[in-house]
């Protein structure tokens, strides 16, 4: 159940073992994740980073694909609730002898889920399509403002969250606004933009060693964004966001475009895992697993991804691992495994993490790497992450496409896609329930 | 004010003068709309067939792209009322010297406006990516469905109006379930699906001579599209769509998608013209112009495109041209140079339409051509097609990609993007007006 990296890795492990599987997932693609924010900037096409599931297994008769979200378990039945979602159709059980849940996470709004709808997350590409659509309209709208406060709001871009996500989005809005739009744009100027990143903690890229952080910060600002570090996010409104500094001190921003990159909230399916067997479910979310990924007292169901945390082998305490593709992708290979390991009745020695370094890109040309202690930046940094994502992407019909595209966004500081579509056009001043009331 | 064909060509042409140009469009971006309904069909990505005006016009200083809707005219204090429609933003007028309008036209429901969110039109950029969702999300019921019957309406398609695009449209849909989809399937079996093609004439395209019609209509059979001749549209339901034939008998099919291409209502502004001036204007909403494209007593306002009849010079009676893309942008080329040589103290004879032949493509790799009277049909007729139409797609930063996929895709019968996105998850049982709503 789950057509992420966690989920894919498990099927093709699987897919070497007799028995037919059945993948459930509430889209009908799996999404290339680490890039879901560079169609946000209009950098990448939805098509390019997402490929339908049916088309990966489209030679794998013994796996049936179905689209539909889960929404709860009865582990004592084995059986599935699955809801279509498409309207004419009804909610169905799928039975099951083995069951896996790989659903991954969402971005948490710290209890505040009236700012779900006013500060985007680029995750989903639905959302990044949504945000594409604010980020361009937003520039639209300056050129029409003759008011230059009104004018400067809409220019002021705040990012919440300096992970990753956060880092690689503002990085990509200041390239924006400094190197792609400015020859497009007669009243305004998208130069005078501002990007703020506002982080809780006292730097950057908090899973990275302190140098790198440094030096991704001193990146950013070169790129024009400015880091708002040991400040949290107290309010959000359409026009406006207050943050709080460590000094309990408050600052207003004018700003009417916020994305969201904060905090992360374990897919609900763990609470369900976790109360169907009495096993521990964190703060965030996540059930706590087996060595072997299973849930405890029922070895037939595996649980792996950002939902879980895995108890260590031999002090049985959670261990807490990123929630990073590498990870999701080699519990998903070793559940594949593990299950047909018994299918033959052989054992399988308990989940082990090997972390093969982390990444992470600043802009055009710049990254940060973290490779088993070895501490790169900048250029050679960048070729590493290029590399790497491009590897991953084995699988989409569209690589050599997105590889001709990215050498031609690079030279020439264009983006192909900056198209503003409706899904982008829901406008923030709808009631905010709304939204969520859509989302179910 | 528009940016379709004809408002581009007439800013091209207006760019070579003196003066200042500001070009109004409700969306950012210009449609190659010949292939918006190979969006539908997941054959080409939006970016693909759309490009950001702004980008087009990035050299030309003296070119101002306002991102908004045209709302209304003051033709005697020469003012247009424009909407931005982004949420935080005033509507606002924009004085002229000479105003140009190039408003196009939309599909009309025969006065049933409340079919619309049920039969959605492939012509927008954003209602072909939602029937590119609803055709996906019915293979994907069917997939789920237990029921035969209720199998066999998931599998259904009904195409409304056997002009170009209707033809077009129902060849892909066909394709899609015959070639495409069927080694993706497991429980359901595409290939069984049946798309029929509702024209109200005794032939489809009716503006071709009736050989090729003929001709047509066995490609089509050829492809497994049923081609129902002679018969209206009487009612759209959810689950159904009631048909009457020329006897005057009803028949009822059972389908969950129909698609509309039918019927023709130009632009709302073309009514607004022709209050203003008091011109004639049709019952499709044409508003009727000099034979210089100019508004009776206007001369400073021209229109043009699909929402004008140009009278002709010698009998002042208007004139019934095709909508389609040549002519508008003939017309645009016009306009542009009758304002050039008024600058210049010129006289500019009246405009003529020059027609350089008709194509309508039929499925991979069959269509029809009437080129002056010359009729062609199958491979050759496609040659014609895809070169024209790859010819006009000069300016497309995409243009060699657009071919690359093509070339994929007619070898390997694959569809790149085949993604169900937000925009197309609107469910068609929520109440009718909610979308139309949602639109304004």
């Amino acid at each position: 159940m789950g057509g992420g990296f966690g989920g894919l890795a498990a099927v093709k492990m699987l897919g070497r073992t007799q028995g037919d599987i059945t993948l459930v997932d509430r889209h009908n693609y799996h999404l290339f994740q680490p890039l879901s924010y560079q169609v946000a900037t209009g950098s990448l096409a939805p098509g390019e980073i997402a490929v339908p599931l049916r088309q990966i297994f489209r030679r794998q008769d013994r796996v049936r694909v179905l689209m539909g979200e889960v929404t709860g378990f009865d582990v004592e039945q084995r059986e599935v609730s699955v809801d279509p979602a498409i309207a004419g159709t009804e909610r169905r059980t799928i039975p099951y002898d083995t069951l896996l849940v790989a659903g991954g996470s969402n971005y948490a709004y710290f209890g505040h889920e009236d700012w779900r709808s006013l500060a985007l997350e680029v995750k989903s590409l639905d959302s990044a399509l949504q945000v594409r659509g604010r980020i361009l309209q937003a520039f639209e709208a300056a050129e029409l403002e003759d008011d230059a406060e009104a004018q400067a709001s809409w220019l002021t871009f705040v990012v919440v969250g300096g992970g990753p996500t956060g880092v690689e989005m503002a990085g990509q809005i200041a390239e924006l606004a400094r190197d792609t739009l400015p020859a497009e744009f007669r009243r305004s100027d998208p130069r005078t933009g501002r990007v703020l990143l506002v982080e809780m903690a006292d730097r950057v890229l908090t899973a990275f060693p302190p140098s790198l952080s440094r030096r991704a910060a001193r990146s950013l600002e070169h790129l024009g964004v400015t880091p708002l570090l040991s400040h949290t996010v107290v309010d959000v409104q359409p026009d406006r966001v207050e943050i709080r500094g460590m000094d309990g001190r408050t600052k207003r921003i004018t700003t009417r475009t916020v994305i969201w990159a904060a905090g992360v909230s374990a897919s609900p399916l763990a609470r369900a895992l976790g109360e169907a067997s009495g096993s521990e479910v964190d703060r965030a979310g996540h059930v706590a697993v087996e060595p072997d990924l299973s849930l405890p007292g029922y070895p037939e169901v595996l649980a792996f991804g950002d939902m879980v945390r895995v108890r260590d082998a031999r002090t049985g305490e959670p261990q807490i691992l990123p929630g990073v593709a590498p990870v999701a992708m080699q519990q998903g290979r070793y559940a594949g495994r593990l299950v047909a390991n018994r299918l033959a009745g052989r054992v399988t020695p308990p989940f082990r993490y090997r972390n093969k370094g982390t990444l992470a890109t600043i802009g055009r040309a710049h990254a940060v790497a973290d490779i088993r202690g070895l501490h790169i930046s900048g250029f050679p940094a960048w070729i590493a992450w290029l590399v790497v994502h491009l590897y991953y992407l084995i699988g989409f019909q569209n690589r050599e496409l997105v590889l001709l595209r990215w050498a031609y966004s690079f030279f020439t500081h264009g983006r192909g896609t900056r198209l503003i579509t409706e899904a982008a056009d829901i406008h923030r001043h709808e009631h905010p329930g709304e939204e969520a009331r859509r989302r179910h």
